[in-house]
């Protein structure tokens, strides 16, 4: 069975096991705390980054390479369900959203939350979380949030008609941010509601089951209807 | 005719130049400051980074994406020239090396370098380079060089036995930094002489003309053979 080494409030890792779900890709999943450094960790990844997805072709790393591989792996055959669509046009609106969510929302948001409020506090080099930090991630959530809804309520899913990676990708972050109770879920209707679509797969499930040592998640994250 | 909308010294956009030569899509060059946040640009999109590639499928964002549509569009039919190989194996391998080097050597080396050293100098909110971050940088970068070291001495090319887009986007971001000084060719032999073979491709020329106003570029920068 292929293996899956994540870290349950890595956004990164997220996206993969929400694709393996969708996918039905049974794989065994390995926690692992990428801010120990563990050295055999580090030598299936130099980079020492979560996810990192190992079966009989070795080792893959980083959440957009496994999820081109497990398209490319899994994705055939799926027609309409495929998650990155064949299709010209939806295929370059579909991947450019996954990288806005992996890259841009990581870097303006879900990074610095989940730096500051959880791997801080579990790592040894640890400390306070800087709340300047997160004072910026939560005034720039709100344009995410507002340019989520703008998408959602002129198609019906992300990145078109059809449900995509790009929905999982912006799902897996929002679902961190939610944790740490730092989803503003006033600020956009068609946003808040395209979330409670995806939240209610079963894909979605384990994650809702997530809990990090001492920390309760934010009030509505487990709920389906909120 | 295809568009390109550019910075000459950003890593992301050489990248995407150079697929474009070793591909041979003719392509025009728009040179786009990005620090300046003009609104004709962020209309193409919204992130307002460099590259944005605009044909006849409209305007593709972000070098990844661009560098799967181009594969997807050129490279079909070259066999063991094309750039994104179609082996499972090869396919992972070029991929974790292109996200490595667009990614990871990009936040350690050359996004500072390039943020400090040029982007400030050209823009309106610009002011000194952070020293500090320019000495991390040139640390960090020793273990790069290192470690391109390993891969090309046990490999043919960066990713394998063939040229990949491992190659270009390694070169992509190393002639930036070799561009403001700060590539330690006497790192590692064996990095040295692969990059002396990538920058000998008469794709590699046009990089090697380019000139940003007032600076020059290090040393070596424009010979073949250093």
């Amino acid at each position: 069975m292929p293996l899956l080494y994540h870290y349950p409030l890595c956004p990164h890792s997220r996206f993969v096991r929400l694709i393996l779900a969708e996918y039905g890709v049974a794989a065994e999943l390995i926690e692992e705390r990428p801010f120990d450094r563990r050295p055999e960790f580090l030598a299936l990844d130099p980079a020492g980054r979560t996810p990192v997805f190992v079966d009989d072709d070795g080792a893959i790393v980083t959440s957009g390479v496994i999820a081109d591989y497990l398209d490319e792996a899994y994705g055939d055959g799926r027609g309409p369900h495929r998650l990155l669509p064949t299709e010209k046009l939806a295929r370059i609106e579909t991947r450019r959203l996954v990288d806005w969510f992996n890259v841009k929302f990581f870097e303006e948001v879900s990074g610095w939350l989940v730096t500051e409020k959880v791997y801080k506090r579990f790592s040894p080099q640890g400390g306070a979380p800087d709340m300047d930090l997160v004072r910026v991630a939560r005034a720039n959530i709100r344009h995410h949030m507002r340019y989520i809804g703008y998408l959602t309520s002129h198609r019906n899913w992300l990145a078109g008609d059809r449900l995509s990676y790009a929905d999982f990708a912006a799902a897996a972050h929002l679902s961190c941010v939610d944790y740490v109770g730092d989803a503003p879920w006033d600020e956009d209707e068609a946003a808040k509601h395209w979330y409670q679509r995806i939240k209610s797969r079963p894909a979605f499930r384990p994650l809702l089951a997530d809990r990090a040592p001492g920390m309760t998640p934010g009030p509505v994250y487990a709920l389906l209807d909120f």
